[in-house]
């Protein structure tokens, strides 16, 4: 995914709801007023941080850097302790991850990922993002999945828009994300009617990437959210399709069958990162319990 | 991985080296005279079995079916208890996984994932094939991977093969098996000179596939192998355009700076999979201390 700044978010569960903030500005590193910002939302209780758009972090908890944003192109946040500037400027502990896997967390415990072992959190919207829970913990890996960035086919007679994505062209998420159909038919995708050629291309593309990840991955359930699936009758589409790209391979009754059940929406809605984050902030204390 | 038979391999630890055997016969269940030839071989020790082409395999521990073949197309085989007539006939615990993540596991043990949590273990020879360890543990989710039908770019300009796969046509198998480079050469990989084109074409359809699974798992490395790896100098065709795909958005050093020490090839060649056997094994005999 890529997105232009930095969200922070802070939810604290002893209100037992999700509040939110943000910090748009690009190119600047957490500012005095955003912590102070931060602190009197988040009540001394549970500090979580959902980042978009700085580039890769590390979170390999026994790594030295844990914490930090690494190597990005933005120069303001390069090399920059992140987690641990909340964290000595707080004196909370704090958890730290990608926004999918926030998100994925939270569907996990709250929404429509109950009790699966593995599954595939998308978001399809500005940009395009996964996070994967595989035998219930979070892939995380060598640094952190990009899976927006996958190629798949381009038919170029049939669709001829090059891609958005300034470091791969066309990309999955520089032919399919928000931005990409704006782009390609000169309208946001919430404008555009529910007749319109459009969607054909999109659910086409959009199934490319996630018969590559039912291949790759074998999640149990798809959870399937972004802008750009607010037209709801994307699914059906996507689904249709997917069946009809693994064309009977992978015999599970969940796909051949109960498609419906496979590909389906977040519960949580817009929530799912914020509510993810309560559940990476417990994780956190319970580390805590352990040092 | 389609492959046209069931391989029985047979490995003892005792005398720490392995041997195998093969029953090539399609359309049959296990004879009586192949579970004799196991029992020979296996001294009554540790018995393992690597399956190919029998279709989807239950892999599930809890499930009332672990250990069957499942929905195979292949009559004889279908709704098989495979690890179970073996298990009954010889009275010893049986491993069961798919070939690939055997091979895996043996590479994690012994060979070039060593000190690895999360790497990929890809084979492209009659079929392609690729086995992942997540956090440690091998990912299964809802069947198995089958990696080698994801889906890449196809130029049909550049290549005009439309592929070799029986349900995906121009998957990544279609494209850059060995019997898909055979048909669209008209010769076997092994004899094509190194100078010849099939190569920047093999690497290009390799490489992409590399690029998506890098995307989607981020593993810390990449093993490599197969009979179409025979030739040695497609290594670095696949690095290089692997790094070009990547287009430097991953930033991390064992891709930008030490991609020769990140997709690499097996160590334990032919023996991955019985090795790999021995550690499913073990694990066989641990879980009956546990029960």
């Amino acid at each position: 995914m890529m997105r232009s700044g930095l969200e922070v978010v802070c939810a604290s569960a002893r209100r037992a709801k999700a509040s939110a903030t943000a910090d748009k500005r690009n190119e600047r590193r957490l500012t005095a007023a955003a912590l102070d910002e931060v602190e009197r939302r988040a009540e001394k209780l549970d500090v979580l941080l959902v980042v978009g758009g700085v580039g890769p972090i590390d979170l390999h908890r026994t790594s030295a850097k844990f914490g930090y944003v690494t190597s990005t192109p933005k120069v303001g946040w390069q090399n920059y302790n992140l987690a641990g500037t909340v964290r000595d400027a707080l004196g909370v502990p704090v958890g730290f991850d990608t926004d999918v896997d926030a998100a994925a967390l939270g569907e996990a415990r709250w929404g429509a990922a109950q009790n699966l072992t593995d599954f595939l959190y998308l978001t399809i919207g500005t940009g395009i993002g996964g996070g994967a829970i595989i035998n219930g913990r979070v892939l995380h890996g060598l640094v952190h999945p990009e899976m927006g960035h996958i190629r798949v086919p381009h038919d170029l007679a049939r669709d001829p828009y090059p891609g958005a994505c300034p470091y791969h062209g066309d990309c999955l998420e520089g032919l399919a994300s928000g931005p990409a159909m704006q782009a390609r038919w000169g309208k946001a995708a919430q404008d555009l009617p529910s007749d319109h050629e459009a969607w054909n291309l999109e659910a086409n593309y959009l199934a490319h990437g996630l018969a590559n990840w039912v291949l790759t991955l074998s999640p149990q359930r798809i959870l399937l959210g972004g802008g750009v699936l607010r037209q709801a009758h994307l699914f059906s589409r996507i689904r249709q399709e997917l069946v009809a790209l693994l064309n009977g391979y992978v015999q599970a009754t969940e796909i051949m069958r109960d498609i419906n059940q496979y590909v389906v929406p977040p519960q949580l809605g817009g929530r799912a990162g914020v509510l993810g984050g309560l559940v990476l902030a417990q994780q956190a204390y319970s580390n805590l319990d352990r040092e």
